[in-house]
């Protein structure tokens, strides 16, 4: 039987977002600033602040990569919060690992937080609060992985655009292997915000996210479950893992035939007969992350000049 | 040889701290209320919600104990914050663990925030701030076990009086045996912010914690070292201990005759033998947390009504 999978590339999802931002800078004549701070020896890590630099090159966003001693970190990311030239700060992390990183990424200005990591921004996407300031002309930054998941699932028709905004994923079942408080968690949040019924896997089991009824009645609902991966992959239409290690492989024996597949690890977290499987396969997120990263910055350059349009 | 080791218990030095939040209350007719969220099934949790109660009872602190499940934890966070009738909110922690808990210390209110764990008040510690606004009416909240530690190395004389304020650790050499986001870490800082040489220990290695030259020139400086517990246990005046399992003993002939040993575990960190090498033993910090816990309580009851003294 020939296999009838459609590979997806990250690359071809971010060309769209790549030629918006390149044309918007050149039309508009600004030059965004984005410094990457760099603190670890992770090979991903550099991997990733080569693709940003290159795709920063290519559509006009000023990139510094900044290679900094970990114990000087917390004094750098102050300077570039206090330089008018920086509009966007990242760092690669781990950098201490735990919760150590949690407090960093709550030393990063807001108005400069492009990876959208800092409290405020986690704590607004679980709430589905989608505005900074009350009168509505600051749009709240996203996490840019999880945000990069979305992109990709509108890209691939998982969104439905019948429905109306909002409720575009109502009927659809998600998996997503990885509840860290970067990437899984807050993406299980903004898909049962959309109206998905999503299972959170990690190593301490499984939770389900669906939109429930909770604070502003706008949240999703968290319940832990009994579930095991047995259980909750072969009902998903979608899976989606992030498992950092080449160690971790989900059994493809498990899935449904047909499912769509995405991996936001940088390693391979399917197994090589994922096509023999799945209807779509995106293999990797990363340049999506990275047009979202540059969407994200342009939008705090313009809310650090002002340059928002007040609502009518 | 009789054991010259004196004994220093929690209860003596909080008595002090427990009388004046009593008279302040009886004194000024205020019914400050603080809510405690359990939403494990902790043992260490459970007493020192006990103490915390009992302290509350005989001070005049309103304690209310809630009870709910960690997944509506956020939820009753974000009720309690909103509710005028409630002056402080604590959370026994851990509740999920790593960074979700890590989340969840930066939903409480600043201005509820009684253990002093939001970002805001940590990194103030870090950077030796003293005050939340700029006409420094409202002095910073200080997270309360390290708050507690220092209460004590003042009880106990460490704290030198004859030196000048912000100095009075000059000469010390201080080992901690933890280096966590809510206890270890900052209390490292506001010993090095003090004057002390730190070495702040934890299974990932040793940190050298001093005050340096950094930002604002009043941060602490730290390093990495390549040391040893036992090259560095050897050297120090004092040692503190937050080790959470009774497994954990730092062993006794590391220690220098006539050491200052603290323990802020719920479990024994020192071995059995340690009143023959100390001179004062503090076998535990519990009460004067609890004691430090209302007195941040009074503060935020205070900023909440406005009654603040401005300065001259």
């Amino acid at each position: 039987m020939p296999v009838a999978c459609k590979t997806v590339l990250a690359s071809r999802v971010s060309a769209k977002f790549r030629d918006e931002i390149k044309v918007d800078i050149k039309e508009r004549k600004v030059c965004p600033k984005l410094v990457g701070f760099l603190a670890n020896d992770d090979p991903a890590a550099a991997k990733y602040a080569e693709w940003t630099s290159k795709t920063c090159a290519e559509t006009g966003v000023a990139f510094e990569l900044r290679k900094v001693d970990k114990q000087d970190l917390e004094e750098k990311i102050t300077e570039a919060n206090e330089d008018p030239d920086v509009n966007g700060i990242m760092v690669y992390y781990p950098v201490f690992g735990g919760k150590q990183d949690a407090y960093l990424q709550n030393c990063v200005s807001e108005l400069k937080d492009v990876e959208g990591l800092c409290h405020k921004f986690v704590h607004n996407v679980y709430y589905n609060v989608r505005y900074m300031d009350e009168e509505e002309t600051m749009k709240c930054i996203i996490p840019c992985t999880p945000l990069a998941c979305v992109k990709i699932l509108e890209f691939i028709g998982v969104y439905n655009p019948v429905i109306p905004l909002g409720n575009r994923l109502y009927g659809r079942t998600i998996t997503v292997v990885n509840r860290s408080e970067i990437v899984g968690r807050p993406l299980a949040a903004m898909l049962a915000n959309d109206g998905a019924k999503v299972y959170s896997v990690d190593v301490n089991g499984i939770q389900v996210f669906t939109r429930g009824t909770g604070i502003h009645l706008q949240a999703h609902k968290v319940e832990d479950t009994n579930l095991t991966l047995e259980q909750v992959v072969p009902q998903s239409d979608v899976v989606i893992t992030g498992v950092p290690t080449p160690k971790y492989k989900l059994p493809s024996s498990l899935l449904k035939d047909g499912v769509i597949a995405i991996n936001f690890s940088s390693s391979a977290n399917f197994e090589d007969d994922i096509k023999t499987k799945a209807s779509i396969f995106v293999p990797s997120v990363g340049k999506v992350t990275v047009a979202m990263l540059e969407r994200n910055l342009l939008r705090l350059h313009d809310y650090q000049h002002n340059l928002v349009e007040k609502k009518d």
